[in-house]
């Protein structure tokens, strides 16, 4: 298997509010080719440290990937540091000059002198094309290595990776089929999903297997990396089913998709339609369900009833119902859920009202959220949660527990 | 000024799911001494890959941080990494042993075997006490150079830090007084905005500036590091003050305040309350107003009108004018916020209708964004907004827009 090293370029990087994400996107490519990441190292605008850098990472992998430092001012070092570590000249391309200046007339701009900068190339080096940037990419293959200059923006790069560098790779890689799993849970904290699967995942290497956590979704990935795709999804099958049958009703995704979008399927299958009436989150079920692009399809509004007088107002509960219960009950979350869905006329409604801290307004304690549900069959109903964690860590949490709620009634899930 | 660079150790922030952001903070609290970041690297469990980047680290830098591999596995190498890489032992101390048989005493648990190479430290280190874990840090101190370890965790890395590696580095340097000020702005396009400021902040290189964009919202960081205070807030003062002249009525936080939480303040200030109508945000302005703890003092509530039909029944929109002008216009967005606000009776109203996209459902480009305002001075009002980007960055614009627009109308700007 091969080794790469991944080196982000610019200053910016190196502050306290940046982070390199493109490593991310270039991570699970090179994955998905059987390219293993050995060293991610961010280095700022510095011809000679980037120099030494690149020398450092060439000694150490056989594909080295460079981001950013492409740009047409002084900073952009990149370029001249890897002609310095590879003791090549940089050569002018009128060739790239002409794109560039093309892109700038398509504009109605005229080019500035300084972008004749991203004009040069590392002698010896194969242009990459970037349709979307004036800095095109570089590749080059240098005694069995192969290093490559991205341009910095994700927009840029992505494209380019993807057209230009993934065909190369694959060329020069041995033939390998990679097939995978990605499973979502809700309803588990890590431990206890850890301590439910690692029975099984642990036995295999290959399947690799990782687990990731956010509050209220737990990710995790399988990938099988085969000579064949039948060895690939023999292996995944082997690994997976159980994992699968252990994970049993909290198992919402087998590819990856959000709940969301989970969610909006089952509703679009059964020709539903959904209404939403939040308290403490404000908003944030909407927001998640409408991220979908076409849930106008099954989504038809809902409420933001922040205060008792809204929720009788705009929702019809019944304001004794809240001065006997509290806003933050079962019973006010039923009615908010069955004053939505009667007042849209959709076929299902989920509520939130609960406690997000920092403070409590009703004396039930930070953290306690009801999720109320109302459809046709039988009456609304709900359900009582106790989260963890800040206002927005409960909020998070509140919202995928009921969309949760919602996907396992959808189901008919106990 | 003294340079640093941070290694973080650990196979798994080499994933594409893992980001290293143990490495923002320290970057935070080095620069607030005065130090500078200059390189950041990440390294999986591996001795000889480790050791060879402690040892180029202390040839470029005078502060090396390393985070991570403290643990009590055979993956766990940074300990013998550092030993390796300065040719030192690893000494076994009883005292560390000790504390870490106590820390699971108290626990009602035994400490594993395994738990004993936690006790090793390199020969001539500071053991640095962790009160939140078992690993604790180490401060080496060599030929001018300092070389410190710190465990991974955030919860024990942070404090650790805070507490132990702070008082000694601020006795290793120059005393210095870090003042800084931290614009928001929105309404323009980072490279407009840098056109318009880098006159002033450019000649300048204290205090530092730094400009962070994401989609309507540009962070401006001015940072002044002077030998005193008074220094320190004239250097800002002479930076500052010009910048945000021209910045005018795009300035809206002054002390790095989100949106929500600057019109939070406004509407406080004026006993004011406020409601909203969304449409293809879908709670997004809800919940980011929300987001906000007290949030309850100013916000009643909202609506989310997905549908033609609920812009009708939930807010009183005329079906008429929506076959007129199709939902995404002027006279709905107005008409939306009219409603909101006389169904709830609040003070303000904002509402948002438009096409996110990715396809156009009234023949309107997507992108196309009004943002509609009402309140007790004169009729409503309305902005029309044409977005840049996917579905995610309009509604992300959309409710910036929206936002700010209530903000420049509660301050009376034109």
């Amino acid at each position: 298997m091969a080794d790469a090293e991944i080196i982000a370029v610019g200053s910016e990087m190196l502050t306290s509010q940046r982070i390199d994400t493109n490593s991310l996107y270039i991570t699970d490519q090179l994955n998905a080719l059987g390219v293993e990441v050995r060293r991610k190292l961010i280095v700022g605008d510095d011809r000679a440290l980037l120099t030494d850098a690149v020398q450092s990472a060439l000694s150490h992998a056989e594909i080295v990937i460079l981001t950013g430092g492409l740009g047409p001012t002084e900073d952009d070092v990149t370029r001249q540091s890897v002609a310095d570590a590879l003791h090549r000249e940089l050569v002018f391309s009128q060739e790239i000059c002409d794109t560039i200046e093309d892109r700038f007339r398509r504009r109605q701009r005229k080019m500035a002198e300084i972008n004749k900068r991203q004009a040069y190339v590392v002698a010896g080096a194969e242009v990459l094309p970037n349709a979307n940037g004036t800095a095109p990419g570089q590749w080059i293959a240098s005694d069995g290595r192969v290093l490559i200059m991205l341009p910095g923006p994700p927009g840029e790069l992505k494209p380019l990776f993807a057209n230009e560098c993934i065909p190369r790779l694959t060329k020069l890689l041995p033939a390998q089929v990679i097939r995978a799993r990605f499973y979502r849970v809700t309803g588990f904290t890590e431990s206890d999903l850890d301590a439910l699967i690692a029975p099984v995942y642990t036995k295999y290497t290959n399947p690799s297997t990782t687990i990731l956590a956010s509050p209220g979704d737990i990710q995790i990935h399988l990938r099988a990396r085969c000579g064949s795709a039948e060895d690939a999804e023999r292996l995944l099958a082997e690994v997976g089913d159980p994992i699968e049958e252990l994970l049993g009703r909290h198992l919402f995704s087998r590819n990856g998709d959000p709940l969301e979008a989970i969610v909006g399927t089952l509703l679009r299958e059964r020709r539903a339609t959904l209404s939403v009436a939040e308290s403490c989150t404000g908003g944030m079920v909407g927001e998640r369900i409408t991220s979908i692009a076409g849930s106008s399809d099954y989504f038809v509004g809902g409420f933001v009833t922040y205060t008792d007088r809204m929720k009788a107002d705009l929702l019809g509960v019944d304001a004794a119902l809240i001065a006997e219960h509290t806003a933050v009950s079962k019973e006010i979350a039923r009615a908010m859920a069955e004053g939505a869905r009667s007042r849209t006329s959709s076929t299902f409604a989920v509520s939130i009202t609960g406690e997000a801290g920092p403070e409590s307004s009703t004396g039930a304690p930070v953290g306690t959220i009801f999720v109320g549900f109302a459809g046709p069959d039988g009456p609304p109903d709900a359900l009582r949660f106790a989260m963890p964690g800040d206002r927005a860590r409960i909020r998070g949490f509140a919202t995928q527990a009921a969309l949760d709620l919602l996907r396992r009634r959808l189901l008919k899930l106990e």
